[in-house]
């Protein structure tokens, strides 16, 4: 990120290229064509607890179900689902699941991952119902990424408004991966034909996150950095920022706001208004709407300063820690947790909390930020 | 379209595909890859008076302008302009312009449109300011198509919410054509790479109006049955319905709800929020927010019912006639408004409207309409 | 009204009193401390049918029901009810129900109507369940009023969130009447302690409607011009306007998109947004939400011209003619129809309608209306 | 408050009367007939700094200026002005200003003041601009409240949908004062004819906060318990939580997201969104939406258990300390800055936040609560 002074406008935008220094190889071999993030399998520890939430409070539509798994999809959903709650030992992430374009792209998958040194394996009649022929592999992040075509059609609930609730979810809008070098996974994730559309650096070139997408919002998927592979969120799209407020009544209503870990807010990255929760494992689902068109290929990129506190928060509402240190596990191919590596970059909650930590409302004051702004960097002198 | 009985389902999905009974012929030379509908230049008499209607009212952005022309953008954009307004004799539209995704397109443009017969033309340094090399074409339907890829960046105000109003415009999301043969013009765009999202047809097959999109959206253009070419309206996106409903209050507060043609309500056909203005010259123009994401090769068409009296308007409001029969005049290359071919197809509006046509809410259901819903098609006996 | 011509500025205020030609007596007695309309007890044909278009499809609470009645709340709520569902042979209203502030006032009613040569009924245990002693009249204009104070307390559902819908109804906003003399009607209700914050007037003088409170909205009840005495409608609000829309889009997904009689849309009147639904019988139901504090006792009268186009829809949508002419029967107080007797004052229709009829956008200004908004008074030259 | 076991419905409403132990005396003079919380008078040390947060960023529309003083009112008012802004050399509040039904009501004022005790003083030209007889005393709590009748009237700005920002302020909607003893003000005020509508207390009946209304709404005034005299908050009223939620981006935008103390959120206590800003002299005002009609003289009482983690905000998000420690000063009438007597009774703060603190999601649940809503009441370990 440039040294120079960063400009008294209200946009933080200076476009800056991630500079990677310990890139992946390339494959040779063409990456498949993703289309889109289509759809995640979450292991529960309580499936029952899971299908509560996910179902009753937060109004996903079960397509199909049985003992072991619910299989749920969004309002606007036509494929078979979004989500899959699977009962397991362990709380885990057992598939990042990308829809791609043609029956073909899973060989071009097969071949690109092979010649990556991944474990690869193929699957004609699918991992999970409703989908057909798959490819799952551990990816060089260690991430279970899934890839698919044939999937059964189902009913588009878009206009049936007859079941609709105040905090109706629409759409599967993107994953959050942590990981613990993200110059290395844009690299990686750029080899897959992804895009960066936003990051957050320092000056000194130490990139927090960058966020990537297929389709054209802000992201299919984002890297986080921190200890990983981990699975930071999932996040389904609403059509209106009140939509999100009435989840958030909602979980009040039923004495369950402690499932709301950060937000409602404004993001800086992306634009897009959100919510964070917790489900009854701990796994973090991201509710969010209304960010923007990044479908041409010189689509700006914006590049966030880590000091600027409106970066997460447009509106400057301290980050709570948990959200920067708790993630959830991901499985390998055989269903056992990978072992994490340790982040070795500054962290993005070191560099803006603490003793050493710095951040800033407008880049050109040196006034004190007042007290209620001081959670997120200033925790041990709140009161 | 099926003769059986339509389901007893709130919506009228049943797809079927559109029959081409006089195609153009598909050009061997390969289609330009088309990434969205970027702009339309629209030729004003009173140059004053649009601005005022364009920029005062709507809030669209001023990028640039002179004497001659003003050039707008919505919030979000970040490429020069969406819409020109240039000062003219002839209020008509002069280019419905696509970006493409790489320069070479252009070449693939010009090889294609010249296989089709059409006049074609080219500018190195393009057409209009903000805008490079460009191809413009008379198309085999009588458009003024242009074509561009290179485009001066500005700055993308999604985060200037110091410049927002209360009915703020944040992307151009399609153009609306009229065309006599509606199925003829969507071979013809299919072969330009454009896919069917969504249409009308009756159960004898006549096809009256068809949507089709290149960006993962419902449509960024629809060819609408009718004596044409002509342009039916350009469209502009919000971020929530209660930004359109502010566009209304304000034009109340003007004393120029004159301006309001038709909505606002919710379509059938997309399912997005809509209203429809008319501007100081009669070039229609909509507000427009929440359809849904189509970007799957597989994406669902829904075909409705001509009948269906919700298919245009998902609360069962009559459409206005003029909506019906009003709209623009096109350009071709020298500036000359094209003359229009009569459709020889029903129109849409004498197939629901007056002795011979017929609606219904529900397609088992015999009751009559009440008389409130009868203005689309029973305007002779209202009263 | 004055005859001065009317300012450019964009609201037509000139506040003009209300001038009473055939005064009913002014009663000696002190009226009765009105709080605030609070029910409505309605006559229905088909109760399951009733029932479920309040509850299943708009979502109000049943507090109690049995095989003749159901008893329904709104969310905000904490008296007994609010509505009435009452299965009797003919559609009709049998009380307009108004809560006073003390057991008192229930004398303070049966005097002021006794003094106003009424019919006077008193039951201490009251006439429905959940309210104790209740006053019933037919007031001078024939109208079933009911007064009571004793009512049974219920949970206020306010933070019950999790029980909302998209269109929750929040609170009983007001009664709409239609009655032949609007002066003679408002005279009487002011000698009630009701106060008038808008009506609708011509430059002669004649008065088409008149709004009138207790409580400080715009209304508890409003007067409307036409054959009476009959029951124009009955409203709730919403909390905001997209609620309003949300029980459109769910009407459509129901296809029941006829029940949608008037709107959505902003008044001109009372500056809120509305929405006019038909009950299975015809009962006229409004969804209103955010007009405005007129609680100071200098609150400052809004008197609109009878051929401003914006008064009743600020948008200049036309009223539907069935909206004007048709409302529901009362009943006496020995459940018999009120027969009707007939205005002659000018109706709003015939003033704004038709060959004789004319209004205006802006009143300074000769242009002619564009078609689409000629709907209200050039029926019969619509196509 | 009743020690037994809290119900497990989601709100906690037992209704507890608030108990006074050091009474002040209730005048035999009736009380005046309060209408309203009408208007502040806030003293500045920088006038155009205040001007442009109230006007350019906040909306509040200029009625009359000079050097001294700011007169605004925002859309929906029709008198003078709801905030003044004075110039001053200490940053407090020189008047809680209250309007009367009538002209008598200001010998009422007097007279009920005079038996209290009070200095009163009266004006008959006004204290202010726009406000004709004024009474002005220094009230038993030490707070300066100003009682009108007479006032100039403005244009309602109400349909001036041309003047609409996104995040419009329409309606001053209540005062809130810091008081120690939060009982004893409570008895005052009812003397004054105000009732409060909800509380929250202990088990031990130690009350922490009143709020009490005239108009029926929440609260004209609510009481805080604190040091004091002192003024915790002005709060203004928008229509939609959409509005509140763009003062917010435009604050970002601005890069003043400092300007944001608390929030937005939704209140447990009136169940309104609220937002919570400081202006540039550290007077802090609320943006506040959506409260419930409290019209009925036996309108229930909600009394909220101060362990309650949701009384405050119904989603749980902790209270930043500055909130409960921080207000602004009051004049007395001379325009000295009141002194402070110090709350003797048990602080909220301390009763929720640190060692000895404690609050609940659920109060039949002894779970632990998730870090990141510890924040209120564990600070000293958060991380």
């Amino acid at each position: 990120m440039s040294q120079e002074p960063l400009p008294t406008s209200p946009i933080v935008t200076a476009e800056d290229p991630i500079r990677v220094t310990n890139p992946l190889p390339v494959p040779s071999s063409p990456a498949p064509d993703v289309l889109r993030c289509a759809s995640m399998e979450l292991v529960v520890t309580d499936l029952a607890a899971s299908r509560e939430f996910y179902v009753d409070v937060l109004g996903l539509v079960v397509t199909e179900e049985d003992e072991e798994a619910v299989y749920l999809r969004s309002m606007e959903e036509f494929i078979h689902h979004n989500l899959i709650l699977r009962k397991g030992p362990v709380a885990a992430v057992a598939a990042f699941s990308y829809r791609v374009r043609t029956p073909e792209d899973l060989d071009k998958a097969v071949a690109f991952y092979k010649e990556l040194g991944c474990r690869v394996e193929r699957k004609k009649d699918g991992y999970v119902k409703g989908i057909g022929d798959s490819v799952r592999v551990t990816d060089p992040l260690g991430f279970p990424y899934e890839f698919f075509h044939e999937v059964e059609h189902v009913e588009r609930l878009a206009w049936r408004y007859d079941l609709y609730t105040p905090g109706a979810l629409v759409r599967l809008d993107h994953f959050n991966q942590v990981t613990p070098d993200v110059p290395r996974a844009v690299g990686y994730m750029e080899s897959l034909g992804f895009r960066v559309t936003e990051d957050i650096q320092d000056g000194e070139g130490t990139v927090y996150a960058a966020w990537m997408c297929r389709k054209p919002t802000v992201h299919d998927t984002a890297m986080t950095g921190g200890d990983g592979p981990r699975m930071h969120h999932v996040a389904f799209a609403t059509h209106e920022k009140h939509n999100i407020l009435a989840i958030c009544d909602k979980l009040g209503a039923l004495r369950r706001s402690d499932a709301i870990e950060r937000g409602p807010g404004r993001h800086g990255v992306s634009n897009a208004f959100y919510l964070y929760l917790r489900d009854p494992d701990g796994h973090r689902v991201e509710i969010y709407t209304q960010d923007y068109y990044t479908g041409d290929p010189d689509n700006p990129v914006v590049t966030w300063d880590v000091h600027d506190n409106q970066r997460r928060d447009w509106w400057g509402t301290p980050v709570v820690p948990s959200w920067y240190t708790e993630a959830s596990l991901v499985l390998d191919l055989d269903g056992n947790p990978q072992p994490l590596t340790a982040r070795t970059d500054t962290s993005e909650m070191a560099a803006t909390i603490g003793a050493d930590g710095f951040s800033y409302t407008r880049p050109d004051d040196d006034a004190p930020m007042p007290e209620y702004k001081q959670g997120e960097y200033k925790l041990g002198h709140q009161l």
